[in-house]
């Protein structure tokens, strides 16, 4: 017997962007955009195309990027929303407009200061203007959850007779509980009269940690769309994590109605990716992601895996893709391996120039750690910043010495909007001393509001990946850095934060909306 | 009308222990136990005490500490196991035994190698047994979701009948979907005669993201007690996370029929201090604990929280106890108030020694960074090493230089069983040359999984803190070190692992079976 489809849908670019510090760049999104295509991601939310003119760039050039995938702009219900997502999904094969408007009470009379009657009105008005430009509408009715039964019925009753293809109903502030939250949803499929012309779909935040459990249950009621994000990012707590939501309809096809078109085995390199673009750790006891999840410690676990793994796992790790990421490289590697990595990885060279610099980096990195790892090209290729961006901080050099008894101390060499500059301070350590040597040269008025270390690899050759995350007048950015010298990493990923800090019009609060 | 009481079951000790890389020692799990108790949590599962020698002292030691609480220890369904519990728990004002056995087919096959029929009889055994040494028994049917329906009923009556108070039915493998799960637990109480005799709990992982759902619907089903973890800690992906629990019952209190007597304003704090003595970091999207549960990126969310809190915000993140981590002590703080400040924390200093030394290091600490936060202090505690273990390396000092050009070279001063030595090495980075130059001396065999640096607080002079974990012959332990110079933290992080290394009998795979 043949399952329904679940459509999988995915807003890492645009709700996982909404997380406070997880803002990407067109490239990186594009990147990420490449790897949700080749897991087979049915629709990509890339964006909110009239938030800011980089979100607009972002969202075409993931259209231009992805051609197996459908991709969606988020649009207000305004024609002016409306149309500017229609011309950045333009390069789309397959393009899809999300418009949104507020259902409930509380936001409708405190956020839109709107009459319900107004409400339909635009909401219609929206759906039609958005068919007139693509065939695809996905509508949402925001905070769906703790909106009135009877005006949800009215409004998507008339949105789909509009031209609305899917009707999402977001559980927007995580309030839901799985059983009402499922209940709901099989409701306004039994009463909406034409209700059968769309696909209803669900997309859950995480505030009380049951953003999966309401989206499978909205499944077991009719949901057949659910949108979710890698490792879960989103705004607050996080959306349904779109790993969690596959494997239990894999693991459990028992009971869901449905299957997914994903392919599993690149669960776990797409989770590394998003997570070191957006500097975002994944804890290691996360569900099918962490470092742990597959990990037995307890005696009688092992033996009871060992004597038949069924006993302890209901999933294999390999079906994930753990496992996946075994020595590719050393220094001999040539530059067709080389590349051919880079594009197993779904990392895209652009130009010649661009693929000698590279080879070089990686040469330079094979001479000091002798192992090359994919998190090493991940962290490797964060690491060389983009063309498309600004960059009038660099980091040429330093000096840095601790030595107990004394204050650290820290020389950099920087070069600021092209002219060299030797910057030196004492700190409470090195990375401190190095950092206040920058601000010395720069004064950028930033707070260090995050810094953290990661290895990417085991081993003390490891390379360290360091997180800086920067505030300015309520703007976050995070910046990235990789070396086997920490400081160094440090240096870098400081330098790398007051360059987006720089780039106000790419990263600054890319969103205004969200549902 | 006055609603049921949830019981709140901790295991963060116990399960969460169990996580590979996260065991503690004694004077950690007193500490957590006191913030456990300090919210008001139930029931602490403490060990496992017949696992080793360690584990033993540490629910002896927990019992000790802790008089609100229940003190628990697991045991397997035999009489030695039983005997060795009740006695660790023998200082206890109260205390509860939990035996458990599993009865699923694939575990009574493969792992036990048991017939149902002996299952039943050892069971009972068992239980009475316990119920001889304490009043308070409680049973599981390990891997209860995989179970057959009337072997369940069965072996639950039969317990029941020999004086278990309490019922667990765990999800050990996370298999569990909230629909299914909860009318298990539901079926279970209107089919078994007596069933009105016990309270029934459960125990769900979280394999597939459904641990809280999981539990969450079966007290929807009747279910009055819920196992659970801070920080979702545990075996593989971990457990249901306790504040995610406690919060959804409380937000949600409209459609719960029960309530439970948690303080919740103290649950980030304690979030803090698991993710601190484990090394374990909580994920910035994780719900309630994690650092952007509440922040509000979109530029429409942030406006509607300031027009009406509620249109994006179900709770208050002071509710949890965000915003309680402000300043609270300086380089001129006295004694009194930084003893007060550790009470507060929960962090109990045994003797007039020990103050003197931690308000030695007080005051060091508040010579290099002037804002001392709670977080400081708990890293302060945790980088004193508590007495009751051996530490033959001890840090006494170093000198670190990184330039450009140049490997970088660091010589560490260490103490060895007593004997002062200097080891110097070159290394890829600073880090990486101070650990070579410790090798260089100890020779210790061990290889490096993780390597992680946090920042304690925001700012530049921030603490680093500084988590190593090494590997020996299988057995995996978390080294923590503190400090302003990253490099200082790295290297008494290192040692600290090291230490723990050496101390095979308390941290060696503690346990030895789980639910």
């Amino acid at each position: 017997m043949s399952k329904d489809r679940l459509v999988i849908f995915d807003t890492t670019l645009r709700d996982g962007e909404q997380s406070p510090g997880a803002s990407m760049t067109r490239d990186e999104k594009v990147r990420i955009a490449k790897m949700l295509e080749k897991i087979g991601v049915d629709v990509i939310e890339a964006g909110f195309a009239i938030a800011s003119v980089g979100d607009f760039e972002a969202v075409r050039a993931v259209a231009e990027a992805v051609s197996e995938s459908t991709i969606c702009s988020l649009s207000r219900a305004g024609v002016q929303d409306i149309d500017r997502a229609a011309e950045a999904l333009k390069p789309a094969a397959n393009s899809r407009i999300h418009t949104f408007i507020a259902t409930s009470p509380i936001h409708m009379q405190y956020k839109l200061r709107m009459e319900p009657d107004a409400v339909v009105e635009r909401a219609i008005m929206a759906v039609k203007h958005a068919r007139n430009l693509v065939a695809d509408v996905e509508f949402s009715c925001e905070d769906a959850s703790r909106s009135e039964f009877d005006f949800l019925c009215r409004i998507i009753e008339q949105v789909i007779n509009a031209g609305a293809r899917t009707i999402n109903l977001p559980d927007t502030v995580g309030y839901g509980e799985p059983g009402e939250y499922g209940e709901l949803i099989g409701r306004l499929l039994n009463t909406i009269p034409n209700a059968d012309k769309a696909i209803f779909s669900v997309h859950c935040h995480n505030d009380l940690g049951l953003a999966v459990a309401n989206s499978l249950s909205a499944v077991m009621h009719g949901a057949r769309q659910v949108e979710c994000t890698i490792n879960g990012l989103g705004e607050r707590a996080g959306n349904a994590a779109l790993e969690e939501i596959v494997m239990a309809v894999r693991t459990r096809h028992d009971l869901f109605p449905v299957d997914v078109g994903i392919d599993t085995s690149h669960i776990v390199p797409t989770s590394r990716l998003v997570s070191s673009i957006t500097g975002f750790p994944v804890q290691p006891n996360k569900a099918i992601v962490g470092a742990n999840a597959f990990a037995h410690e307890s005696g009688i676990h092992q033996d009871g895996v060992l004597k038949h793994r069924e006993t302890y796992e209901i999933m294999r790790a390999q079906d994930v893709g753990w496992h996946n990421n075994k020595l590719v490289l050393g220094k001999h590697s040539g530059r067709a391996a080389f590349k051919a990595r880079l594009e197993e990885l779904g990392i895209e060279i652009g130009d010649d120039n661009a693929m000698q610099l590279a080879f070089t980096r990686f040469k330079e990195l094979a001479d000091k750690k002798h192992e090359i790892f994919d998190e090493d090209l991940q962290a490797l290729m964060n690491d060389m910043q983009p063309a498309d961006r600004p960059r009038p901080f660099q980091y040429l050099g330093l000096e840095a010495v601790s030595r107990t008894g004394h204050h650290p101390r820290a020389d950099v060499r920087l070069e600021i909007n092209g002219a060299e500059q030797l910057a030196s301070a004492v700190g409470d350590g090195p990375v401190d001393a190095a950092f206040k040597a920058i601000e010395s040269a720069v004064e950028s008025g930033a707070t260090l509001q995050l810094y953290s270390v990661n290895a990417i690899t085991t081993g003390t050759d490891s390379q360290g990946e360091v997180q800086v995350r920067l505030e300015r007048n309520g703007q976050i950015v995070n910046g990235n850095g990789a070396d086997t010298d920490i400081i160094v990493a440090s240096v870098k990923a400081y330098l790398d934060a007051l360059n987006l800090l720089a780039d106000d019009e790419a990263r600054a609060h890319p969103q205004r909306e969200g549902v």
